[in-house]
């Protein structure tokens, strides 16, 4: 029986393995297959304070150390199954293993939806990125693009527009998605393009981005040295549907302090509904979740 | 005129300053004559996620560097005074410079109430502490003494009694002021000694913390490693009283994602009403406060 297991290895996770641990609670986190998270994925990251620059992985691996070195159980595995009887929940792990524990903390995170079209994943972290808050800066004064229609495409256009020279938004749709205030704050910038009406079709580059082709006659090819994927993403909640209250597109309602509507059952990170996605804010959610939890246990 | 002012400069102000930088924002920070905040006075930081130890000064001096190097202009001045005039702030110098701006984000942080007893300054960060989640962990296995009797030092009391060994609760009253159920929570505790009717007239040692003296004729010594000193804080929120709303202990309010009662004024960090005191969580609302002062000033 464990006091306190952790579901996904990101920054809020960790974080939250962490605290807990330097509480005394032996802490246990489910990794899941991609140790790390998101920020497995990433180049360099000049965001995280404290830390000028440092690569995805490279502060992932300290993230995973500092927590292993304070206590920290790390299971290697995917969660099958979760469910609560009673006071406790019940965790099955792929390899069939199971886990019991008197508090649960979710961090599973989002994963992108991907264009799925060639040298998307080639240039991944080498000029495209699914993150303008994240990586806009490294995009001063070059022209840009993003993809998709929606509040989040044209909000990721509207912030590239102050850093980059230009920004073409590539819709494959002949009208965008995003309310009309939105749709009026990017009419109003003299350096952005939309084109609609187009898919990317290929992505290409020698060592990073150069140009993307798209299916469209009239504009076959943009020259851009980023390209900024905002078609979407989705939260890793399927296992809480049937204990927490998830949003309407499936991220998991808390109360603002990390609890869920499901006692003992805490989410922080990016899976949780309006949440800020930047590490060192998933970061600071993960150490609230461990001090609501000491407090669900009762050692504060 | 500039865009955005930062006041503090803690975690929580730096981070709102390397977002805001490298969102072309060319934030000020006004650092108050403490730059680098409350962990200025701490010695080893081990709950920083990703940096397993590191001396608070250490921690700060790179997140000064940080924010300067991606454009954040510092500075090192107190504020006189800040007011709304329209859609503009303006805030004085105490050495009579006025500077105006669009968006102020507010991260001024707290004090410590202290004993002011001999020792008290001497053993700062040598066992003297006013954080049991920051400190709590070195004390594993040793005696330590709260003193306080209010729901706070209860609170440190009870957490400490799950890594120490032993902890003496100091408190000059006949009885606590704490709740109840926090003292039922105390009193079923068998390694928490209450000792009523008494103050802590000198801390002592050599290198570190060794024992204190009472004014306790009964017990005029007690033999501990560390003294967790919770006798309340105060936020440094005066500049704030005739424009935004306060909380009865003068905490400033907020939203939950950083706005306060003021149109373009934000508050983060350890100053906001409710707000979980640790650095990587203050560091969090920084970023949200940055991200959420660029949807105000129209960029997002």
């Amino acid at each position: 029986m464990e006091k306190l297991i952790i579901i996904g290895s990101g920054p809020a996770g960790l974080t939250c393995a962490i605290y807990a641990a330097r509480s005394n609670l032996n802490p246990v986190v489910i990794t899941g297959h991609n140790p790390g998270g998101q920020l497995m994925q990433t180049d360099v990251i000049q965001n995280y304070p404290g830390i000028e620059s440092i690569t995805g992985p490279d502060l992932m691996m300290n993230m995973m150390q500092h927590a292993e070195k304070l206590g920290t159980r790390m299971i290697y595995e995917n969660v099958a199954s979760l469910s609560k009887d009673g006071e406790f929940f019940r965790i099955e792990l792929n390899n069939s293993d199971a886990l019991t524990s008197s508090v649960i903390v979710y961090a599973a995170g989002t994963t992108h939806r991907k264009l799925c079209v060639p040298g998307e994943k080639q240039f991944s972290a080498k000029g495209v990125s699914w993150c303008a808050t994240c990586d806009g800066a490294y995009y001063k004064n070059k022209v840009v693009a993003v993809v998709g229609g929606g509040n989040t495409a044209l909000m990721e256009a509207l912030f590239l527009s102050n850093l980059a020279d230009h920004v073409f938004l590539i819709h494959r749709g002949d009208k965008f998605r995003a309310d009309i205030a939105m749709q009026d704050k990017i009419n109003a910038k003299n350096n952005i393009t939309p084109i609609m009406n187009s898919c990317v079709v290929e992505i290409c580059g020698t060592e990073n981005v150069e140009y993307v082709l798209l299916d469209n006659d009239k504009i076959p090819r943009l020259d851009v040295s980023g390209l900024f994927i905002a078609i979407g993403s989705s939260p890793t909640s399927l296992l809480l549907k049937s204990i927490a209250e998830l949003d309407e597109a499936g991220y998991v309602k808390t109360n603002g302090q990390t609890a869920t509507t499901c006692s003992g059952l805490f989410a922080v990170g990016d899976v949780v509904s309006g949440s800020l996605r930047q590490a060192v804010y998933a970061a600071g959610t993960g150490a609230l979740a461990a001090v609501e939890a000491e407090k669900y246990l009762g050692i504060r």
